[in-house]
């Protein structure tokens, strides 16, 4: 009777799977929860109060009754008529002309990524990401093997002068990038959108080099400020971008509805994976989604989220005003996140840790989101889910510890 | 204004990812329904009537309202309290004592498949199956790059004398196996059973050669005869089984709630590669399932689906008997399939075709499902999914189209 020894089996591929570097901060988040209250800025979602549950309750009920089929597999790639409704939906709100064909309903947006990357990525490619950018697909891409480039970003988001600097340079060296990943609006985890006129020049040198972009929208739809940005892959006139879509910060992260768009040569074969992979997206939440869409409710949920999003931002961005003055930060038009920078000599994961520990108050370093060095002192905070009342008190806490630590 | 030619930024795994034999089967049945009736063999589905739709609306519905984060993320794993229930599960239903630790929640069987894939193939490593298997294992494992080699079945499934010449053959090529999958119950698409007195066999054969063994029981609980099956799982002293579960054939396939369960050296690396792949499992869907393994629903509805098909089932053999006479066919105690034979000189693909476009019934050929050539002439038929007053015409028809193939 002897144990086999497991880690003989496991792939090679098993070694680039890596666990989550925010994983540990989460459970001890969970496990201080129990006992505390504790002031949290930690999630990436959507406020529970902003979710219609109690539309969600009425729809499924009828849903479950009124569709015969909602217990059994759909199409692989989607009910089709949920992806007429994303094409429509992908017109009304982001301005793309797209057809079903090129669409794949996908488990969230997570799973569009992760599908890109068994599609596109060969172990030693080159991936280009903002720096920061999200931490869950620079850890999913890494499974692929590939190396991943950070551009530098300012205010108005991503660089494309150095975006253009690094293709060249890659370009010379003669390594093979294959694209690019940009969270264009509302970065997880900057917060920042890039600019409506560097979105050409992006588009612009990704064609000088012959590469693709891949699109990130999950933010795209909490958009605070009347300011104008156009979705790239709308501007996108040679077919370069694939868009990866998302209801999960409008409707609920919960639902795991998103979807891939993209060109016929690449969706075909996504849907050729996806069927073996999974079978298909859950089927009645497919049609949850489907009716919220048909009936036009979208929007009103949506509109809802963003007042209360921006509310909470606006308490946040006014308690770094006042207790943490002269710190640099980041201030969201679009999103769920504001970057902090603390003193360099502060690392960001001791200070999160010290913050939960004697401070009740938790946040995510950003540290891991970066693709190198340079995030060692920066912290993410989120306002949609945070409690509108305890934001001032968390951050005027947070101003505490800081002072703590630097005096 | 230059297209990317977008094959050359395909990754070399890509070229592994084929279409689904089936698919185009599939479509023509489709098209066909639209203006036919079609008496259809082709699913492999639970019967839509036997889904208590009536009670998932309700609950759905007080879920919704209830549980204030039923619309947020779940761990990447699953909600605890359904890996507590599903632990209670395997011990109710298939005599297995695991921990909840040991489980991580999948979209479906099939995610949990991939999975193992992404975990343990490499590119070269050799699999092995029953001889014929499922076909979207075969598809979703060649992502991979695996070699997979199909292992004889008789009445009694699979013939444990060929799994140790196999590999004891492989053994001196110096090949390496990393694991047997057996779909060991009701099996798709034989609808065969592997005998009791032959598991431990198997078990002794897998520890003989030091492989693992990947069981599969999304049929476990479709038994229509009061026969004792022990999972592998249940049986397996060393730990070498992992466990492919799957609630999809008794609640819906569309709700896609499966699990995977092993040793925790491989369930830990699980856990860490899905979290990026696809955040969670989808959450409504996992709370629908949990009150439904709560309040102690499953048996009745497994019971309802039991006398369901196993009535479905007897129709189908007794118009076997009475209209294809003589012919080969497998007789299942379990799961949703019978395989039969045609003259070995009419190939199964075409005579599906025909079937169809002549005679208005649609059937699977099994062939794809096949690991080598010994297939072409092997038709599958599902009955759990069939009209119960169609079975006998549907049957009747192949009869007729047979004659006219062999006279």
């Amino acid at each position: 009777m002897t144990r086999p020894d497991y880690y003989k089996f496991l792939s090679s591929r098993a070694n680039l799977i890596e666990p989550s570097p925010i994983r540990e901060m989460v459970s001890k988040i969970a496990v201080k929860s129990k006992t505390r209250q504790v002031i949290s800025f930690a999630a990436g979602e959507p406020d529970p109060d902003v979710i219609p549950r109690e539309l969600y309750a009425e729809l499924s009920s009828e849903l479950f009754k009124k569709v015969r089929i909602i217990g059994n597999y759909s199409p692989a790639d989607g009910v089709i008529d949920l992806k007429n409704e994303i094409a429509g939906f992908m017109k009304e709100f982001e301005g793309v002309s797209t057809n079903p064909e090129n669409i794949v309903v996908t488990l969230g947006g997570s799973q569009a990524i992760d599908l890109i990357g068994r599609l596109l990525l060969d172990p030693g490619d080159m991936v280009l990401t903002e720096n920061p950018s999200y931490v869950n697909t620079l850890l999913v891409w890494k499974h692929y093997g590939v190396q991943i480039k950070g551009i530098p970003m300012d205010d108005h988001g991503l660089i494309p002068e150095e975006l253009d600097k690094t293709l060249s340079k890659l370009s010379k060296e003669g390594k093979r990038v294959k694209l690019l990943y940009t969270i264009s609006t509302g970065q997880n985890p900057s917060g920042l959108t890039l600019a409506q006129e560097r979105r050409k020049h992006v588009l612009e040198i990704a064609s000088k080099y012959d590469i693709l972009v891949v699109e990130d929208t999950a933010y795209n739809h909490l958009l605070y400020e009347p300011i104008e940005v156009k979705t790239l892959r709308s501007m996108d006139k040679e077919g370069r971008v694939i868009y990866v879509g998302s209801f999960s910060k409008v409707l609920g992260t919960g639902l795991r509805i998103g979807w891939l768009e993209g060109p016929l040569e690449i969706v075909e074969k996504a849907k050729m994976a996806k069927g073996p992979m999974d079978m298909c997206p859950p089927v009645p939440m497919q049609y949850l989604v489907l009716e919220v869409l048909r009936n036009k409710v979208f929007k009103h949920v949506k509109e809802r989220a963003i007042e209360t999003y921006r509310l909470k931002r606006d308490l946040m961005i006014n308690a770094i005003e006042k207790y943490l003055p002269g710190i640099k930060y980041t201030r969201p038009v679009a999103g769920m996140f504001v970057l902090i920078w603390l003193p360099r000599n502060i690392e960001a994961a001791q200070f999160t840790e010290i913050l939960l520990e004697k401070y009740d108050v938790a946040a995510i370093p950003a540290t891991p989101f970066y693709t190198d060095e340079s995030g060692r002192n920066v912290v993410r905070l989120n306002f949609s889910m945070a409690k509108t009342d305890l934001i001032d008190e968390g951050i005027r806490r947070i101003g505490e510890l800081l002072k703590e630590l630097t005096t």
